[in-house]
């Protein structure tokens, strides 16, 4: 059983924190969280001890590896002392929002063969990874597109929305990889485009965007559209589809159950999707867990790398300067491709 | 160009004369009704004469072949008309309500070369058909069970229930006939049962069920359950379902386009089935025609033939015996397996 | 923390004590089986302590409530042990297979305000439960019909048939259970036939059924039917239909991810079914336990009681009497309906 | 009955030709066509004469409106002559390949009451309507995402695509009607990104591209996506989703039948999708027709006016542009917005 910690006490953390308890392959060792409170709250609820401070984490031989799920800004000191303390490190994402800080960070770690997983939990969903093992596998032949739906149910909170980063960092993030991971090469070129559609008050006053478009090229010419929406009345919508010289593959939403209403005027009525992430990626956060336990415990890295972090931010970067020269980046001009 | 008089101008009969007129391979050559200014509106409408007799229809040399679709009473007397007149016969189902009846006409018959075609049109249906080729390709291997679910979108009008001749010989008798198109044997034992869940009174009044299953055994152990309604709010519903030992094939029901509704609280809303049989079976009742003109041209016999529909009427008799006598029914004590 | 001590380690067993180790409400307290190996197993796997003897399960003041997974025969037994030692009892179907002994037990245990369970799990099925909803709260008008596919994945193994009790008592069970939990009245008329054609040579020797139809009538006219297979290869099929005055309710089949393949020729092609009922029931599983614990916590009876165990068995003797005299059997032949 | 005139007899003019020879409110008077045996092998397939020259068309008073499905440099002339002779236009898309050319017709005809119609069928389609009808009602909320897809089912002959506009002006043309037709205002920014993956060679000899993804931004913000490819093994891939503050609509595709197969490791597989424009819009051609019929009896402008296919145009044009150029290209720098 792997001790993990977390750090992180939040919305994610608490989750992470339940699932690492819960987990068969996992203890929960620790949880420590900037707020005390939140930290007792877990801790309870958990039956194990909130520490008083991040370094007892990493000082303890209690904690095998830990879990970052703590504010953004704290993950490059976290990752950088836990490699120090030699303890491998999941962390949510981003990695920071400042991609100099990331490239300092990704030096700093250089020649580490400590586990470093990055959290872009998507890539465990049965469904978006049956897509792309039927692209691997040849079946799709060629690849030709890739269309990618991610829409939250409903506007995050006002708070959250001013230190998110913008949208682009926060949440496409996570599109980024996807389109990375079913791309198999990198994006070459990036367009986006934004509207202040759903709360268009707070997007002005946050410089944000609550609809982007994001299309993404790829030296041989694949292309990869993004769509993503801060509300989607009818549940949380996440698809993935695949198009190539021989096939498609589309990774459908799913629902808690399928009882399907049929009645005067209407027929094949059917639930609204699962709620958010927490219900929709129940699944693949439990596999996110056997990757990261896997890769320690057979000294590989694990699926999804630091470098993976540094790249989905890359896009975001070139994203975000896009939509304000409403113009086509190069993500050379941003940094890709070179660490 | 075939062409063809149309005998019997309601409902069914106008759709005939329109489709046959409208078809590539074939020509409205005249109609006829016993009721004269129902006749003559369809003429009108259609371009071509009403006749003023049946006999005018089977003497002249204008026309090649007949379709019937006048009251059921008067199709044993037509086929054997049209038989003497050496002209082809298209009918509509039931061939007619008594079996005796049915069984003198078969007699009368006998030996023609003639193609004696019965109207059970779903045999047709692209959907349907396509199921039915699965079990005979081998692909669902051995066949197990079929379901068969056919229920009207409302109840007839009460004028048409009176002298329906029940719902088996009106209604389930496309099951019957669909149920020995996809067991390719024949039933040898039949348990039916009746509600009157619709419309009660008018039920009793005429001692019929507008709610029934009926389920039919073949010798080496097939079942199929045939479950019918007078009344599905959500429109037409024609399902068949078919499953074997090495897999299982569904007809499932169409709509008029496939546009899809998600808002809160649900996903995946669609219009409702297609109405009725003139929207739902539109494509079979061309392809009926096209397949007697096939037979006709070719010297071949149709598809449905005249003891398709005496089978299908054994099956209709025994489902009342059993419902009336509340036991299971073998056909062989109706008739069923020798003309 | 409601401690449950599980009676039976084989594979439903098994799964049962796992559910109770990881369910938030309740603690495995102890486990038992006759074959001591196998208690010894689970007990190591899941860190309690395996009981020498069913007594000892009884007799402890660690045990507040018991499940019985065991051998069917011994069900009445541990659940009368229960009810002297004054603990809860949540019992697998069926109760037994002699109905006569479900009576006397019925009567030894009458008058305890104790819940006794019985483990109908497909009642807390999402999408069976959603269906039962959709009656109750009248969207579906009055209820005319219900059809209930219930196909298992494979053919049990042969020594499992042949201690089984047959077709009806093992796994039409869920289905009768169902049809009740549907109809909201009781099958008064039972119609059952029964094919050997999946495994001839088995269901010969065991004089037994792998395919069979049976069709339930209520007195006020409802239709219910069930159809069951040993053998589905796209996997467990399991599907209610309800079908009323005012509208239908379909629960609908699950898969493990909703990826759907488009390639030449083909289109909508999903995965398999989810395997068998592990699988497929499992958040039934869980609120299962749930409803169980609230029952205790709440003083009230649990939503699936002793007589529902016994009703069900009702139809299953109804059915296989039908069966084996090729009639319509009234369950007030067979004792339904009075205690 | 309207007495249409068809000039061209290509794949799209005899399928012209053949609907209205068919439809109920019109009647086909004369076709031609430059290539004589063309025009001959239809007239005699209808029944109808082949007139020698287009200025017999033109001249005749047995032509009440004529149908222009002639090779597209043709069309602005012939649209002139028809205005010139009084007879009302219904004119296949794309009006010209160049747009001053389109706009010195427009002035040319400026001022004509006659009704001018632009052949984009896939308005009429009933699925897309109800989508767009969904918009409109107001049922979506604010519209705020349009996502079209459009793929032919096959790369188009080598003849063809050289002498076809280019891909923008051919094929995405439609999808920039509907995306007008969706959004309900103007696009005002376009991005298009172009790519050689079906077949590089000829789109390289071309200077072409077969997988296209274009944006289009209108000024309150709505974004809209189209993306197409003239290769999609499964069939003609047709679908438009419209995403809105209040609810999505989503226009799904289209098969002969819906019969679905259940077999060892899948489930639900389907039918290819309708294999082209022919079999897809079918419903939408006869619809197109009965506007044109209603627009030309009541004295109304038909739903698709010479201005929405100069907009199209507008939209091709800024499409290649942006290609060429890798940049956001504004309308306004094309001649949107102002004729």
């Amino acid at each position: 059983m792997l001790r993990i910690g977390v750090l992180g006490c939040g919305r994610i953390g608490r989750m992470h924190a339940a699932n690492i308890a819960a987990h068969p392959r996992t203890k929960l060792a620790a949880v420590y969280d900037v707020n005390r409170a939140a930290a007792d709250e877990v801790a309870a609820m958990l039956g194990v001890s909130a520490l008083a401070s991040a370094d007892a984490m990493f000082d303890t031989s209690d904690v095998d590896a830990v879990l970052i799920a703590t504010a953004t800004d704290t993950h490059v000191d976290y990752i950088e002392r836990a490699v120090a303390a030699g303890k491998p490190v999941l962390c949510e994402k981003p990695i920071d929002l400042d991609l100099k800080r990331v490239d300092r960070c990704a030096a700093n770690i250089r020649g580490t063969k400590l586990p470093i997983m990055i959290g872009f939990v998507r890539r465990f969903d049965p469904g978006h990874a049956a897509v792309r093992a039927a692209i691997h596998s040849g079946e799709l032949g060629e690849l030709h597109q890739v269309i990618i739906t991610s829409r939250d149910p409903g506007m995050a909170p006002a708070a959250y929305i001013r230190v998110s980063g913008g949208i682009f960092r926060d949440m496409t993030i996570h599109d980024f990889d996807m389109a990375r991971f079913m791309l198999g090469e990198e994006p070459v070129e990036v367009f986006a485009t934004g509207s202040r559609l759903v709360d268009p008050g707070l997007m002005a006053e946050t410089n944000d965007w609550d609809t982007v478009t994001v299309v993404l090229n790829t030296a041989s010419g694949k292309q990869c559209i993004i769509n993503n929406s801060r509300r989607a009345v009818y549940g949380y919508d996440q698809r993935v589809e695949a198009f190539g010289f021989a096939g498609m593959a589309i990774s459908e939403n799913r629902r808690a159950h399928e009882a399907r209403l049929y009645a005067e005027g209407l027929t094949d009525r059917a639930q609204p999707y699962l709620h958010f992430f927490i219900e929709r990626y129940r699944e693949a956060f439990n596999a996110e867990i056997d990757d990261f336990v896997d890769a320690i415990e057979s000294g590989r890295q694990p699926s999804v790398v630091f470098e993976d972090g540094r790249l989905a931010l890359v896009l975001a970067e070139a994203a975000m300067k896009s939509v304000a020269e409403r113009r086509v980046v190069r993500t050379s001009e941003i940094g890709g491709g070179n660490v």
